[in-house]
């Protein structure tokens, strides 16, 4: 399985913590390092690590060097420091998640320790959690397939591995897959840029398309499953995911494909009751008006950029977690995996 | 009306055929002067002149240039510079319209100004086509009402005004659209490149959303009609379009938008039965991989870029051509406005 996961996009060494630039790759494979947990929240904002359960564990341990800076002395800042990493984007759940399990460690005399440890654990199990997922999914698929993907989903995402990649490299080492598709995803190109950089590296042939051509990939039968993450999962089922995920769906269901969503419980957001709820983060204009730092836009051209939509449950046909796999998710299915203990671990967080 | 209709992308004068250079807009506003119809045929084929109407334009004028080079000495090298100049882009069948009419042409004594004449009748009658249609369109639109289109289908595309931009434009006029959304239509981005460039020529403010944002723009109400060219459209009223407009038609209907189609009569395609009869183009995975000459994606990751998919008659509201509008076309329907005429035409043509 090592051969076909190698990346690793968060690494903490007592320096601090190292985040691979997904700004810049595939051209540069540079990490930048954060001393302290604003450095944190300033990379996870400006997406120098992005990917639900990645921006939940790099936040974990912005929590650890906030301790440095506050702890044991002004708990209060400490909080403040917690405070600003959630803040740093709005949609993924995994960041607010992460950020309980933090405050919810009992710090005791080492509390720098304890809150490392406690990161590690985040990470450690978050990976676990991929390579599950990624064998519950796979079973799912009948060979020989073509899957579609969208976004990154992969090690760079996660704790490693990948949630809705980890499915489909779990897949392809089982020799169940035909062929990988994978959208370019604008703005950000993470399909083109990240996706097919990682499974490149782990030696996974991939096909680029654009965005809009996924249609026409299920019309021509060239797809039977299309398998993407999440950023949010609300207690109906209904899943926000980067933007494009709701027009896969659709396209899907209509054409016969099956919709698959991969995501750690830690994505699954019980409190929250339908998609609705969910806040879509909006980012600047300029990431879909320029390319590579040059403005393709005819100049005083506005844009509109949300980053994520919300695939009702309805449109998906499986819900892969480290749980256990829910068919046509709803309220009641989702209920009955994951209803008291996450809602209990939120309102006992004080988070 | 002229303000807010003021871009011509094919302009003939005694030296040669000068087109806009698409391929550099907005950044430059270029001028590519074509000599011969060679210069035409790979302008057509490289871009440099796009849209199903202007490229039809093109090529008539690229006949009249091939009748400088070998009438009215050697008609067989006249006939193949005009087979060369239909085989430059496979899926708009109005090249192979434009190019019928000129070969079906009386030549005389004066076969290049007969020649021109037809050109210039061409390039008139579309733009009277054009503003024909914009207010049929038009006429159709609720206000106040916001608007999505895809690729460009502008001025830019066609003799002028243009066909689902011309009723947009129209519709502008008249004071029934809040606001126009533009798809940015990856990998070439006629929508952020061509259309916002050509709106904002004419003071008619555009949004640009990323292609995989439609459907929650839909969903959000923001866009009460989707509104979209053609390059053909087939006897039962399936539409070859720019990539992602099946996609677009499939949410749409899902999400209670309607959908309208805008082309003249010349991207009717009576002797072709429906879409799956229409060649695609594919183009170099190139544009797909890279941006603006840089390499964006992963080195080693392949592209499947189909530049065109075909949208089935049935998820379309309304079709709109000079000859009139033609609501849920099917088969009967599209037979009663086109029927034995352009069979006729096209059988008459010897082409």
């Amino acid at each position: 399985m090592n051969g076909h996961d190698t990346v690793r996009p968060v690494r903490w060494t007592d320096e601090g913590l190292y985040l691979l630039d997904q700004r810049r790759l595939p051209a540069a494979e540079d990490e930048v390092l954060c001393r302290d947990s604003g450095d944190v929240a300033r990379a996870i904002a400006g997406m120098v690590v992005r990917g639900a359960p990645a921006i939940g564990i790099a936040a974990a341990y912005g929590a650890v060097l906030a301790a440095r800076e506050h702890l044991p002395g002004d708990p209060a800042g400490w909080e403040g420091a917690l405070d600003a990493l959630a803040a740093a984007r709005p949609t993924a759940v995994n960041l607010a998640w992460a950020l309980r399990r933090m405050r919810s460690v009992s710090l005791g005399r080492e509390p720098q320790q304890r809150l490392l440890d406690e990161a590690h654990a985040i990470a450690r199990e978050d990976l676990a959690a991929n390579r599950r997922m990624g064998a519950l999914g796979a079973a799912l698929i009948q060979e020989p397939a073509g899957v579609l993907t969208h976004c990154n989903t992969g090690s760079l995402a996660t704790g490693g591995f990948g949630t809705a990649l980890g499915v489909i490299r779990q897949a392809w080492a089982e020799g169940r897959l035909e062929r990988v598709y994978a959208d370019e995803t604008r703005p950000w190109l993470q399909g083109a840029r990240l996706t097919a950089w990682e499974l490149l590296q782990d030696n996974i042939p991939v096909t680029l398309l654009a965005d809009a051509a996924a249609p026409l990939l299920m019309r021509q039968g060239r797809v039977q499953w299309v398998i993407v993450g999440a950023d949010r999962v609300t207690a109906n089922g209904d899943v926000a995911n980067k933007i494009g995920t709701y027009g896969l769906a659709l396209a899907a269901r209509h054409l016969g494909v099956k919709f698959m969503v991969v995501a750690p419980s830690s994505t699954v957001d019980m409190g929250t009751r339908d998609g609705e709820a969910i806040p879509i983060e909006h980012r600047e204009a300029t990431e879909l008006l320029s390319l590579g730092g040059q403005r393709v836009a005819a100049a005083g051209a506005d844009g509109w950029n949300p980053v994520f939509d919300v695939t009702p449950a309805h449109l998906v046909d499986v819900f892969v977690t480290e749980r256990g796999v829910v068919h046509a998710p709803d309220a009641a299915r989702m209920a009955a995996l994951f209803g008291r203990d996450t809602v209990d671990t939120r309102l006992g967080s004080g988070g």
